[in-house]
């Protein structure tokens, strides 16, 4: 048995490192109430410590050297929230091997190089928290390892990152295209100004990643995550989305069957009568359904200084239970040696409902000849749209499928996109839902 | 450290404990790959153990003897599923005595006897385990406890009824009156024979005690929640509330300012933007709202073998976790030792806009009266609805108001229902949402 404290050391002092000090700080007593431990705040390094950041940290906290704090005996948790790979992973696995536990926000780390840090962390004894990893302040990690143990899950579908969901929202509700609402985004500051890793759909993989592991206790697999990104979106397929009684959302998917797993993260067309398809702007939800508990739901804000915060502070909690109980690594965590015998399934194995844009010249016998090739395919058709007529000119003509599998779509996109009619790439939503 | 299983007693083979049973046996791989100990069924208590409950239970385990379980130094948690006081109390507190843990779904003994049952818990050194008594198969209590540990809670809203859910959900759809929809719900088997707790608040009652003792550090006070059920709403009302924008649902409240705790149960009008108001049927959802989080909701299925009995095995699981470390009470129970110091606002004094729908002869000078009465207790007018006309007849006058106090609103009402003009007494029902 410990004394009744913990010693906390934070590694980047930017937007999530200020409000885990802030409520560290600001909520202290409280959280001495709730657990009967104190959490201290022992130093929090930063190559910049000079900044304001609004908050008044006590003297002798700041330091630009992190080594130090790696090095501190009397420090029990290391808090890693510089981001990025180097030197994140250097320090979270010096830190370990110093025999300390480790929480982080860094997703990008973890699903990359994760299996690295996890199996360092088993072989010490130490614990890994990644709480504050996915979906910022919603407590989904806790939620799938302790929350649902007791269901085999079938599937989990998440709108795991908000600068596409901001995006996305704003393409709906305002009809504008993707490029004035990604200009937006960035004005508001909730696009980055390389926005790449959150429009094509990477962030949301790193996350989706961390989720199936736990779902499916399966390595982390973060290169065989299907991913798509938003930005071949346009206004007129939302607006044909919406006319079908869909929106269009980002989503993480993950769902088992006949012992594989599919992870894909791509444009996704909910029923409007889901309600994750009422999840707007940056918020975030991650829909669960377990064997046991059917369907559920957990919504939130998945980023920002405070209720990022509010997930590390649950995780240092979390360990600094274990710590003062004497007991190291309670839950567990990701590993290889845990790791089921799951296969991952092909993108084109999976079998989707879709909807197709075709651009296709408005002549006679065009939608026969297409309809053809998809019933030639196995992909038949529910409904079809055609607005507008332009003789002798290109027209949109959406189609939406039944249940079709990804190999015969692509097959037979190919063959459409080759005929003379057709003047542009079809593009196409998968489509979630139940079939009637 | 002890070895690499325990061993789980039920008592009560009803709906949950068939359900709980059911994943004991079917989940029991999964279980165990999760947490690296085995759930062992050792038995199950029940008066009536010869009925079919459509499950294969191994030989040995059902008796119709509860206190061959309490009583049976193997069993290290037991599990109460009877529901009622008399004896679930009793054998709970014998249970606790004889050293075993406890787990419950029994949200009415709890919320009535819970602070006898802490104490003795606390006492012995053993856990009580309630998560399947909150929202059914919703980890709401892991996630106030340890998922927001790090948040002042704000405010909590929850549909945690789901049979008052279901009727209000069916009266706004099919635009029919209570007494039919109760009907239904009675017919599908989501309102029991004697509706009463359910359509009375008292259910939710009971689990917003649970709730604000946990958000709040108060002693368990049910006797102090306000309770008011749905069986005044009329269809009209229903469909006044959707006219200004807003769903009816009953809601669970509780709120913290001024150093005193709001704990209420009533219908309320829930603008139709917010999350919650498009949790339909049998459906619960938990909004939380926390100082660090901001915003996040919580949503499943209430009720139900399956789902709760997922809530009462997330339990045993945690619970195993700190037997097989040897770590008993790891998550602070509920005690009165811990409690803080608040108190509980009195309903007279709590804030809120407000929805009246009077009952006045359709005459020239009533709005002119009942808004003059209204004034005169510091209630403004926000929007006023007035349909039909019937000259020297009675016609519904529907008020909206910006946040009002409720003594106040009560004084006025007192008036303006004594007034010879109005012919019945005026409903009215909170609202929910912000003022513009």
């Amino acid at each position: 048995m410990k004394s009744d404290s913990i010693s906390v050391g934070i590694i980047g002092f930017g937007t999530v490192g200020t409000g885990t000090a802030r409520i560290l700080l600001e909520n202290s007593a409280l959280i001495r109430e709730r657990c009967g431990f104190s959490v201290v705040l022992k130093g929090i390094a930063d190559l910049d410590i000079t900044r304001d950041r609004g908050i008044r940290v006590p003297d002798g906290v700041l330091t630009t050297d992190a080594r130090a704090l790696l090095n501190d005996p009397e420090i029990d948790i290391v808090v890693e929230l510089m981001g990025g790979i180097h030197p994140a992973k250097d320090f979270m696995l010096e830190a370990v091997r110093n025999g300390k536990h480790v929480v982080t926000a860094n997703k990008a780390l973890l699903a990359t190089e994760g299996s690295v840090i996890f199996a360092e962390a088993e072989r010490a004894g130490v614990e890994v928290g990644f709480e504050a990893s996915v979906a910022g302040g919603i407590p989904i990690i806790k939620v799938l390892r302790e929350g649902l143990v007791a269901n085999n899950i079938v599937a989990v579908y998440g709108i795991i990152n908000g600068t596409s969901n901001y995006i996305l929202t704003k393409m709906t509700e305002e009809k504008v295209e993707f490029s004035s609402a990604l200009e937006e985004a960035q004005r508001l500051g909730y696009a980055e100004a390389d926005p790449t890793f959150d429009i094509e759909g990477i962030d949301t993989a790193h996350k989706l990643t961390l989720i199936a592991s736990l779902a499916y206790g399966i390595p982390l697999s973060f290169n065989a995550v299907y991913k798509e990104g938003i930005t071949k979106i346009t206004a007129r397929d939302i607006e044909f989305a919406s006319e079908l009684g869909y929106k269009v959302k980002l989503l993480a998917i993950t769902k088992a069957s006949n012992g594989e797993v599919e992870m894909r993260v791509h444009p996704t067309m909910v029923p409007n009568e889901y309600l994750i398809s009422k999840v707007d702007g940056v918020f975030n939800a991650v829909y669960v359904e377990g064997d046991a508990v059917g369907s559920t739901l957990y919504y939130g804000r998945g980023a920002g200084d405070m209720p990022t915060g509010s997930a590390v502070v649950a995780d240092i909690v979390d360990i600094g239970k274990s710590i003062v109980h004497g007991v190291a690594r309670r839950a567990p965590v990701v590993s290889p040696e845990t790791a089921s015998r799951r296969g991952i399934r092909r993108m084109e194995d999976i079998e989707s409902m879709y909807y197709f844009r075709f651009s296709a010249l408005d002549e006679p016998g065009v939608l026969s000849k297409i309809s053809g090739i998809l019933g030639a395919n196995s992909i038949s058709i529910v409904s079809v749209i055609q607005k507008g007529r332009r003789i002798g000119g290109s027209v949109p003509l959406v189609v939406l499928t039944h249940r079709a599998r990804e190999r015969n779509v692509l097959d037979a996109l190919r063959e459409i996109d080759a005929l003379p009619v057709v003047s542009d790439r079809t593009l196409f939503i998968r489509v979630e839902g139940s079939e009637e």
